[in-house]
């Protein structure tokens, strides 16, 4: 009997979770909450967009939520002792880089900079870097147009280099004394690895390739000449940074004695190469070629893979479409929408004033809408949009509100334009021919939310499957470390066999209905309209509108 | 020492003010709420847009405000006496269509039509008679030109031959058994009068002129064959409605005994001709050339007068310009919007479930809130667009909205919106020659809401100046009872100087800030580009959307 550990990096916490090799039952969990900051993200009260992290709380999370999910297993499963943990690994949120000194320890473990909000780790959701994105997106286009391509043709403010670029510009002391940058999900498997150096850290192509530019057709990372026209500085970090990025065929490193002694396990076991959290999720939740997995929580990501024998283009608007990225042997194709759970809080929370029990009431009452009935139509832009725009910069649209709208009916539209939204991604993947034949969605939401579930099947016209996992990131790690640690020992010689016997789906799954179908088939169409003239793909003067909004709103506020 | 009286019919309730000529003093003041319905209003809980009013409930409401406002006047004001009235005046809502027997009796006074919706007054905002206003528009533009040039082109469902004809359609019953329809704002006159015969009723010209396509150029009334394109019915009913309709230089009667018993008032003394409630309103707000009285309330009315003996062009978009339809010799034009107060109250009501106090809280919270530091724009449309576009089907619009945007943001949002529709108006207005030099506020919002009179101010570019009185529409009537009643019994005899001695302004007035104009001058280019996609001027697309998700609505709902 074998057992590996899937260790997953939230946006509020972080999840181990023990699972059994051979039917992928998760026999132990535990979850700790970042204590840093509000709900583990430390904020400005001044800057809406700044979203940063204490990497102190990754590595004393590390060890508890580790520690506990073990002691968890011995009592749930008796056929468990940590020897049998045949390996690791780790899926985290990103592009969340962190600067480090020469030993790659976190520059913000240091006194000097532990209160230096530049020195954290810039958590995914960080949005200073807006106009860096637009620079490195304009440069891109003229210069290396190829490496725009990989990603949509818009790098975005959430990404790799725009947020080395932002901190060179506003604290360029903590830009001087980071010798290097490691995204979350490789510093974690290399602190695991006991590696104390950054040059030598084991990357995964995960976050090289969808926010770094890194690919392999072009010599791994962005060349200092397209670097130095950002800033000389940055193509000076190059060196410090690394050549090559890996897939998951291949380990990050072995467990350190010194954290095996911490975490009471095996000392060199492998550790599984770092991924994003959506990309391991994808795994967890059984991605092939023509399973498309929507992690649906309060953003939403979409995975697919094509297999990398195949010739595939460059899909306008999509992310990210990268080597690797998810199973070694594939193109990872991430698409997703910046924000979707998030909106439904929004309003409940900052507009209605209301809680948990909202939520549900409103749900309830949703749920007795017909499609089309409020004569609502939302855009789920309230965070910017991911795909098929790739632009941070848009904002909400909320239209055909009367005097008699009800709290339920603008409800029930923003899950409709989020469902809307996943329609336009899926639209946009069929016209370049990446095949979906079924869709499994994860995530809290997916779980929680029948009316949501059942809105997306009408809306999109593709039956809902839902992952059998609750934790289908942690899971895909602990996949991971099942396939690094091969058969053997235990574990799986690939991923198709491993996820076959690991991952699964509930019994129950979200048929689209063709009455509520037809109706949604109109609205859809008026979405598109509201869609491509807000996006400034039908319209300049409608597209530049929510952006002047914006823009107004930035002087006014100084 | 003489005393006039004004009957006000609102919406939901009648109030009577007795008012001393010499200088406009409200000495006794009565308000009554129909009993019927909610909120005096009877509803259809399966067609939101039908709103009747039950007759019986103004005849009860007139002896009983009358009667009291009369006891009122007495404490307050020792010289009077009821013998002192010298007159009255009425106003009322319209189009307020009512369906009478020969005997002027509402029909719905006789038990077999009592609970029939079709056979009470068919109030101002009944929205139930789009699809007749429609295909009037289409048959005026082909044949009448004339009459629609002067109602901005387009004949609303508000107004009285789109209501007379939904009737017909859809409770034939009601209008074979009506003998004829006579205006809220003339019946009541009648009433007072002891008029028996409907035919004979004095009628307004500002009904007239406004909702019913009358004007002394055509002869009256449209002709028959016109009627005819419209339902034969419709034609013959032209006979037994009146040829000719008087402005307020002529009185609609005298008190009748039988009223004169129940008011406790001198019989014979003039009762001034009915007008709408905003005409009248706007002279008691001291309205005269280069003078724009806006009535703020659950809608805004804006009204202006343009001496006869110029030349007036028809302006697009402004819904009336009749002659004599405010004061006599004057052109009468009139704007508005159909939802102002109606919107913040859905706001609060409707959407965040809250109340009065909930109101004061945003207003609070909005005032603190700088012009354009929201991000948000909103289209003020939640009831139709009354002015410049003249269509009720258009719907609410709001845009910018990202996670963090707050319920006082969209509060001011959308009272902004609403000034952006203001200055719309006064837009329209300028471009057309109608002089606007200042501009009066009326209405319970101008009173009571000085953040929004400020926004107003910064918006518009105009300084917003207060009427004293807070019952402008019924010392209007008051005023024109005066002016009826004539200098010799105590009264005046032109309006110029009855409006000089009987209407003033507040000490306060709200000019415009310079720094918050040249930020809203920015969002009101933005306001400007989404009225006129969405109200279909530049672009037809989008100039549907709001249409098509009225019309899947209305097919879901069946």
């Amino acid at each position: 009997m074998a057992y590996t550990i899937g260790i997953d990096y939230g946006t509020n916490s972080v999840r181990s979770i023990v699972v059994r090799c051979s039917d992928g039952a998760e026999v132990g969990t535990s979850v700790f909450n970042y204590p840093s900051g509000e709900q583990g993200i430390l904020l400005d009260a001044n800057d809406h967009n700044l979203a940063r992290q204490h990497p102190g709380d990754y590595v004393e999370g590390l060890e508890t939520s580790v520690v506990e999910s073990i002691a968890s297993a011995k009592v749930v499963d008796s056929r468990f002792s940590p020897d049998k943990v045949i390996g690791l690994g780790v899926d985290s949120t990103g592009s969340s880089p962190i600067p480090v000194d020469s030993q790659n320890e976190a520059l913000s473990s240091k006194p000097e900079w532990r209160g230096n909000l530049a020195a954290q780790c810039w958590l995914w959701k960080d949005h200073t870097s807006a106009e860096e994105a637009a620079t490195i997106t304009e440069l891109g286009r003229e210069h290396r147009p190829q490496y725009l391509a990989k990603c949509g043709n818009t790098y975005s403010s959430e990404w790799f280099w725009s947020k080395l670029w932002h901190c060179l510009k506003v604290a360029p002391d903590v830009f001087d004394a980071a010798y290097s940058w490691v995204e979350l999900c490789d510093w974690v498997p290399a602190i695991l690895a006991g590696v104390k150096d950054p040059t030598q850290v084991k990357r995964g192509v995960c976050a090289a390739g969808h926010k770094a530019f890194y690919a392999d057709d072009w010599g791994g990372l962005p060349d200092k000449e397209f670097l130095s026209l950002l800033d000389p500085k940055l193509a000076d970090l190059r060196d410090r940074l690394y050549e090559k990025a890996h897939d998951a065929s291949e380990k990050a490193g072995e467990l350190c004695d010194e954290w095996a002694g911490k975490l009471g396990l095996p000392g060199g076991i492998p550790i599984a190469i770092g991924e994003f959290d959506v990309h391991y999720g994808a795994i967890g939740a059984g991605v092939d070629e023509g399973t498309l997995v929507k992690v649906i929580g309060t953003s939403t990501c979409d995975c697919g893979v094509v297999s990398a024998s195949k010739e595939i283009a460059d899909v306008p608007g999509i992310c990210g479409i990268v080597k690797g990225a998810i199973l070694p042997g594939y193109f990872g194709v991430e698409a997703g929408q910046s924000a979707v759970g998030d909106i439904f809080a929004w309003f409940v929370q900052r507009v209605l004033k209301g809680d948990g029990d909202t939520h549900i009431e409103l749900t309830k009452e949703a749920d007795k809408l017909k499609p089309g009935e409020s004569g609502l139509l939302a855009l789920d832009w309230n965070n910017g949009n991911r795909t098929i725009l790739v632009d941070p910069l848009l904002a909400g649209l909320l239209v055909g509100q009367t005097l008699h709208t009800s709290q339920a009916e603008v409800y029930r539209a923003l899950i409709e334009g989020t469902a809307f939204g996943a329609r336009m991604i899926l639209a946009r993947l069929a016209e370049y021919n990446v095949p979906v034949d079924r869709v499994v969605c994860a995530g809290g939401i997916a779980e929680k939310n029948p009316m949501l579930m059942q809105i997306y099947a009408d809306i999109t016209g593709c039956e809902m499957l839902i992952s059998r996992s609750a934790q289908t990131c942690a899971l895909g790690s602990a996949v991971s470390a099942a396939v690094i640690a091969g058969s053997e020992k235990g574990g799986y010689d690939d991923f198709k066999s491993a996820q076959a016997a690991m991952t699964g789906l509930k019994d129950i799954s979200y048929k689209p209905n063709t009455e509520s179908q037809a109706v949604y088939n109109k609205l859809f169409a008026l979405y598109q309209k509201l869609h491509d003239a807000f996006g400034g793909v039908s319209s300049e003067d409608l597209g530049n509108v929510m952006k002047d909004l914006l823009k107004i709103k930035d002087e006014v506020r100084g």
